[in-house]
């Protein structure tokens, strides 16, 4: 079985490391990060992306503010610094489920712990990875027969702690031997699919093929593809899913194609305080990421646009939702209640 | 009513001049083509497109070959060129439309007789702007109430003789009061909506905002969108309707969210001899127009791609088919044989 060796998120000694992502596929460039401040940043820019990711980068960001509280000895500043993270960006829920986690850790910790802290961060990095391979392993066990895979956005290991959710379930179906094919889809307008899952697919050698946005549903009238398996930034209570925008038209199209639709997320993505879906806030970003194209104009100036970052899938379109507690099939209000309600183990 | 002041074919004393769309939205710069030759390497290279476009782009070819073949005083010449205009591209059959036409014509005419051959290009020409200006009006009664419209590539002046068709009913309905906002898609690969739609509805203060095509289909679950309005790169016997990559999405999106769905084309664009969309060819083109943005590599080097040009929507999925000719709704074999039939008026 072939592991991945991407690592986008080191500690090293006193500080973090990001793989700048924003530099990829051309440049593999590390950027370091001393401070709280520097993570939001970071977060804020798309250095590091991803739900799951940017809930570990939050981590180590609180490890960094308390250390630089026990050096200033101001526990102010360390209350700031959790709030700057958790307002750099609104939608991924697994930046507040990891922050809140710090915050519970943080309380129980002697006052200057800080290796603690860095325990704990250390602990919700490395449960991301054995998260997305039990992940992987559920989700892979779903597709029977040698198949093609339809994917957006990147999942992979550079959306999370390493070997990704969805990408880590087409991984694992890769490894036993039942991928023919995966379509990437390009993912206007960040090109993550492009930039990102094309890049690691290509460095494990996955048959696969980038496609245009529009083109997936062409792809599957064709009868050429038999999976659509999309990652997730929040899942509310009754199963609806906030992911990339581009995710609802795919699961549109799969439904119109009697497809199975698959999003695969940890359980810190889950979040049973959000009712629906309309509940979900949707991040907005500049019209310049439609009206420019690496640095060139591509539209008039001062074109308006409409830029969501994520759009919301209602659970009824969901064929399986894979997660690391278990599987759902067509995901519903109880169903989700039964395996992440308050009460729910690990919660 | 705004009068769109876009040409982007011009036959100017012995030569043709178009505006080439590879520039725009940065630049107005007309390349000047001398031959037949020329106006198929515009055609192939994207000078050119859009179906009507390159269908009158190619009459005027026939001219600039003419009058190579009285300066040679060789019909085979003439023979060849028509040959290379009509490979220019597979799908658009406009193309072959207005090289049949050019093609009797010169059957009629004295051999020689240029300046008649010239007559009927711009005859073609003329009748194009004219007929788009009737199915916008046919296309804008259909919208009955202020509206928010998406559209999807370029249809426009810059796709046609002037004025356009989706883009043309568009202007019409804008120009009766009834267009609260327009929804561009970007539409990957080549960005004509942003490059050029946007362009075209910023000239004429038409309110507008682009879209990643990928959003559209959360645009409708919104409820912000009343009616989606396309052109058509070919439409089969059966109603099935070829037109550029990412149009099949919306017509599945609409559906899904009971919106209509408006195809405006003209008869030229209707191809009797093909009897459904599966017989239609589409065209593929280069996997670096995925893996390249603006000249910048967006994913790993050689990595492959699935990008077809066109794709195919069923006719069942079109609620009204506006031609010049006025309109089917939902059209099927039937209608389509009624109005555009062996027999049928002007064919």
């Amino acid at each position: 079985m072939a592991v991945s060796t991407i690592e986008p998120i080191i500690w090293q000694d006193d500080h973090l490391l990001l793989l700048d992502q924003r530099a990829l596929p051309g440049e593999e460039r590390y950027l370091r990060i001393d401070s709280a401040a520097g993570v939001a940043r970071a977060i804020r820019g798309m250095v590091v992306r991803g739900a799951p990711a940017i809930g570990i980068a939050a981590a180590y960001g609180v490890v960094l503010a308390a250390r630089e509280a026990v050096r200033r000895d101001g526990s102010p500043d360390l209350e700031r610094a959790l709030q700057c993270l958790a307002d750099a960006r609104p939608t991924a829920v697994n930046l507040h489920w990891a922050l809140a986690r710090m915050r519970r850790c943080l309380r129980t910790l002697a006052q200057g712990d800080t290796e603690g802290v860095l325990e704990e961060a250390r602990r919700i990095h490395q449960e991301d990875v054995a998260q997305n391979r039990r992940m992987g392993a559920l989700g892979a066990a779903l597709i029977e027969r040698p198949s093609r895979l339809l994917t957006h956005c990147n999942t992979g290991s550079l959306a999370t702690g390493g070997y990704g959710t969805a990408l880590g379930v087409v991984r694992a179906a890769h490894a036993g031997g039942r991928v023919i094919e995966v379509f990437a889809d390009e993912t206007r307008p960040w090109l993550q699919g492009a930039r990102l899952t094309a890049w690691e697919l290509a460095r494990e050698a996955i048959p696969a093929r980038l496609v245009a946005d529009g083109a997936a549903a062409f792809l599957m009238a064709q009868g050429r593809v038999d999976w659509v398996i999309v990652g997730a930034d929040r899942i509310a209570a009754n199963g609806d899913v906030a992911n990339k925008i581009g995710t609802y038209a795919l699961a549109v199209a799969a439904q119109h194609h009697g497809l199975p639709f698959m999003v695969v997320a940890p359980s810190g993505t889950v979040d049973m305080d959000t009712a629906t879906g309309a509940d979900i806030p949707i991040e907005e970003r500049a019209a310049t990421e439609l009206t420019q194209v690496m640095g060139h104009a591509v539209a008039p100036a001062g074109f308006a646009a409409f830029n969501p970052v994520f759009d919301v899938t209602p659970a009824r379109l969901v064929t399986a939702l894979v997660t690391e507690r278990g599987v759902l099939a067509h995901p519903d209000e109880a169903a989700m209640r039964r395996l992440f309600g308050v009460g729910a183990e690990g919660r």
